[in-house]
């Protein structure tokens, strides 16, 4: 694009640099520039060092700058004398500021101490961006046809900052060219195989100019779909919104979502929608599905309890299953896995069950049963489907993609009940 | 430190600048770096652009330079062509490499496509380091008086080629002060209570040389000592161990571990050398305590089962909580906390047994009972116990500051024991 907008991010905070807190923020600005058309060029991350943050803002070369960290209370924080020096200007009190963090102070029951209220001392010639949820202001500097915009290093302060004030006025200053997206959410087929199975559809996207991105992660493929608006927004959200409409048509089983929907809140809303109650049965995935279930606020509401079945012992007796059937069969089996969905759905008396039972390794395996073999099992009104799935990967992953698998196989259920 | 040894970190890979892919490599190496004495003193993140890449490449200021990324078989991943120009040499096959590659392939049993072969072409005046988990090999260069290596972006791949090679290597080339440090792992207090508490400990390290970094995440803080060692690696290894031993002593009730013990695995290990056996019943945490002790490979040795007893119901029929103690005192209370404990160690004829309920929020809280109170039980052959604790914060954090808690809560019972 010839019209392209470019920004850099420069993280600062020694924490950074000796693996003690990850630079989760740059990534996060990097995705919120990118929705708002703006291309991330390059992070730079830096100690509290006054020579280096001076290099790195002199040496910029985008138009915008967004800087993280380094505005704390305590004397390692050297971020604002930095600016200070960099721009040619001097702190000075703000007492509109002043009296806000005394009045934070106040409402939660303590009195600010001289460092607190020196967090209103802010470089004389910029502009304070409002942070709704600290003490540290944010600062908005224009210098050599440039902004250049501090912000503090808590994500959840930084985060608002952003959303709520620098993006708006980025656009506003900036115009860059409006972007369209969607992400659809998917699971059910890892990326390559996804990739194959929707390729020509995939091929069809140059020609309106619409860009896929494939974002997997354990169980999991977002397909974000984005293209530039340019002058006709309305027909560049109608091809993008004709795209994804495709899509869906092309893997509806596949799809379960949008956005920042999380498969278990999604099969919540199912359940909720249907008034319907869950109970689980789990051996493989030792309370992971129940983490992830109770994870979404207002659980309760539908979900009433399970039962974790990690030996046999429990097996038999709470959830019913004969002695003989697991001798039989071993406990990563069909009739084991069926029978601990209908076991935990009669004792907890619920509309539906999800019962696991697999080899989570990285010992146990067999020949005939191998690491990542789990059985799946739902069971609700019109009576019990099972399946086998095969995970090969580290235990953590092999639990968190059956834990995945188990919730789409209800989702599926529910979406075929009506 | 005089002869302070500093290195940088380039990641290169467009997915790390819109947010699909979290640069967790640099703080990575930021921290192994640290531990062998080498200061990371900043990290470039760029796009797979040579332009990017030569100017990263052409900028840096440290006799170590680190590069990670760009290094795939696929057309975007530009950084060989970058290196080969920025070091004035050309790529050529290396047929041992490409030996292995086809070795690899024919492994899995599939043929090795040329884009995989020529994975096999490397800049020629570099020094390949090996990859042991991988096909894209590490190069090492040496240009005035620096070390550039450029390794893949892969974490698993990377930090085998790191610690296999790369650090010993860079050890004997720089020659860093060694370092000698011990990392202490704490539960039970914030970090601004713990420092409080370990204050004068912690001004006597000034004199020996020694210095303390607080790392914090939900519900613990590990405490890193570390010292330049200097001539005299003895006497700096006897002054860190005799501080830490003070701080043993000083703090017996908080530290559960080093290094890298998590509390579910020092808890299991407790469990397993007494032969003991585990359950849970979980309401707030919904499974989450469960999660964790099965993330433990062979946690099936000790732990039995649990139930998470969501609704009152479940707490009522499986746990044999009676309805009035219910409705006298309410599900987060210390009766039926206590009564779950003791019902799921019986139902599932375990040594011990842990219990929690509480209010997890957003939404349940009340005047008495505000959201992060929690009732915590452990059930065991002297009998149970119980204990309040308040964990003011988000669903997420009370779930994973509860389920720490609990775990202690054992831990400290089983070390009762005896």
């Amino acid at each position: 694009m010839s019209n392209e907008i470019t920004a850099e991010v420069v993280s600062i905070g020694d924490e950074l640099l000796i693996g003690q807190t990850m630079n989760t923020n740059a990534g996060w600005l990097g995705e919120q520039l990118a929705l708002a058309g703006i291309r991330l060029r390059r992070v730079r991350t830096i100690g509290d060092d006054e020579a280096e943050i001076l290099d790195a803002l002199g040496t910029v070369g985008s138009p915008i700058v967004l800087i993280t960290g380094g505005l704390g209370p305590t004397k390692d924080d050297i971020t604002k004398e930095a600016l200070c020096s960099f721009f040619g200007t001097r702190l000075v009190r703000h007492a509109d500021i002043e009296a806000r963090i005394a009045a934070f102070f106040q409402s939660i029951g303590r009195d600010p101490l001289e460092v607190n209220r020196a967090q209103a001392d802010l470089p004389e010639s910029c502009t304070v961006v409002p942070n709704e949820r600290g003490t540290a202001s944010g600062m908005w500097f224009e210098k050599d046809g440039r902004v250049f915009v501090s912000m503090p290093g808590v994500p959840y302060e930084m985060k608002a900052m952003v959303q709520s004030h620098v993006i708006p006025q980025l656009v506003q200053r900036f115009a860059p060219p409006s972007i369209v997206h969607r992400t659809l959410l998917t699971t059910g087929l890892g990326e390559s195989h996804l990739a194959q199975r929707i390729a020509p559809w995939e091929d069809s996207l140059a020609v309106e100019g619409i860009k896929l991105a494939y974002l997997p992660s354990p169980g999991l493929v977002k397909l974000r779909l984005s293209t530039y608006a340019n002058a006709d927004f309305a027909s560049a959200r109608e091809s993008v919104d004709r795209k994804a409409a495709e899509l869906q048509a092309l893997i509806p089983e596949l799809i379960f979502g949008e956005g920042n929907d999380r498969i278990e809140a999604v099969v919540g809303y199912l359940l909720k929608e249907r008034k319907h109650t869950l109970s689980l049965a789990e051996s493989c995935t030792g309370g992971y599905v129940s983490h992830l279930i109770t994870s979404v606020p207002g659980s309760s509401a539908y979900y009433i309890g399970g039962v974790v079945s990690y030996a046999n012992a429990v097996k038999m007796e709470e959830l019913g299953i004969p002695s003989d059937m697991l001798e039989l069969n071993g406990a990563v089996s069909q009739p084991v896995v069926e029978r601990m969905a209908a076991g935990v759905r009669a004792a907890l008396r619920t509309d539906w069950s999800i019962a696991l039972s697999g080899v989570a390794g990285p010992d146990g395996g067999t020949q005939e049963k191998p690491v990542g073999t789990v059985w799946i099992a739902v069971a609700g009104p019109p009576g019990v489907t099972s399946r086998k799935v095969f995970f090969p990967g580290t235990r953590d992953l092999v639990i968190k993609r059956s834990a995945i698998a188990g919730l789409d196989q209800l989702r599926h259920r529910l979406l075929a009940e009506g």
